[in-house]
């Protein structure tokens, strides 16, 4: 599986992937998820992707390829003017791709399918982020919706749900991200480290790359093998069911 | 779906399980998913169901139905020597369920089926806990893996696994898995109160019915409400990562 997730907050936008991709339990290997395509000063976006490997690199690939094209530049990611018309490319491309892999089959169609984050900011604009379907159709980020997730969404879910807040610092975030995909990685095996995430600051349109969070990381081991204490001290503080 | 639990601590067994049931999510409705199979100082018995509503009401009517034939009490749930051979009696009128609503078909196999979750002890034996599959086989509880869940298990695993202690009282057991449950709530529609819950202390071969916490219950708000908070603290408790 895979196990991604794009947070808006009131500073900005916080995006973090995992790397494990895999056939089957006997066939794993590490590979990047999330990818970005920066113009200094002008738009900062970042793409990750979950499901089929194929799909996902071809998409990726294809949509690097037509930005390589200086002299014919639409479709390229660079030309789109708003970050909606962003992910109608990218839409687009995803479903371009299933098809292709998957030509009149429905039932097949769901063996390549893929979905993806897809998020930033280009001048003008606002910062936002877009959930993409296999079908290339999307949904919005919004403040009732202030995140997004894909892949192995479901152990991680609740912290965040619970924990997050707008206006919370870039680092709370990435210290509550952490403990969603440490829920993860401890619950399914084809979710897995390193992780790697990319904060972007609002109206920044700075060029930065993602950082990647090794396994061995001192804070991600603190946070860890600290989450099951601070948890159990947590429950001590809540009454007790009289039974 | 349906959401349930049965832990196994030093001192005891403790079950609970929801009572939501639906067909799509514009058909709901509440129903009992927790049954006991008492002998007073002989036998306590609970069974939890998940799955197709029609296969595990059969189930439960067969299993009861056999125990009232006095004359003809094999094979009842009530004339089984041991908790292995009950699970596989649960196993077996399982299996026997979903194969007269699906005969010779293995997709619709699919739409009955059916898990179930069944523990307790008998005298002269170990209180144990057993998860039945839909093909009548069934694994049993260990040091290694102390609770089963059925139904809906992603969004409440990840505190389980952390929070777990086999040497917790009964009261912070139910705490834990009040918990567990209100964040599977929280995240599927298809999972609701009011929940039940029965508490089996070691060789005491109680008559005992399962305890119900509705909605409104005091302690299940203040653990619901509180938890998020909870939650925040605890998170503060951890390092941050430096971006």
């Amino acid at each position: 599986m895979t196990y991604c997730v794009g947070m808006r907050l009131n500073n900005g936008l916080v995006f973090m992937s995992d790397t494990r991709t895999n056939a089957g339990v006997d066939n794993f290997a590490s590979t990047r998820k999330m990818f970005n395509f920066n113009v200094p000063n002008e738009r900062s976006i970042t793409i990750m992707t979950a499901g089929n490997l194929a799909t996902t690199q071809a998409m990726i690939s294809l949509l690097k390829e037509r930005t390589e094209a200086k002299d014919d530049r639409s479709p390229s990611i660079f030309a789109q003017p708003t970050m909606f018309q962003v992910a109608r490319l990218v839409g687009s491309t995803l479903r371009e791709v299933i098809s292709y892999s998957s030509p009149g089959s429905p039932s097949s169609a769901d063996t390549f399918s893929a979905s993806v984050i897809v998020g930033g900011q280009i001048k003008g604009g606002q910062p936002t982020i877009f959930l993409v379907y296999p079908e290339g159709n999307f949904i919005e980020i919004s403040d009732d919706t202030p995140f997004f997730q894909i892949g192995e969404t479901k152990y991680g879910k609740p912290i965040l749900v619970r924990a997050y807040e707008a206006d919370m610092p870039f680092e709370d975030a990435i210290k509550l991200l952490l403990v969603s995909f440490d829920s993860t990685v401890k619950s399914n095996l084809s979710v897995g480290l390193p992780f790697d995430f990319h904060v972007y600051e609002n109206d920044s349109l700075a060029q930065k790359s993602p950082t990647r969070i090794e396994a061995d990381d001192d804070v991600y081991q603190t946070i860890s093998s600290g989450w099951g204490e601070a948890l159990k001290a947590a429950l001590d503080g809540l009454p007790s069911y009289r039974i």
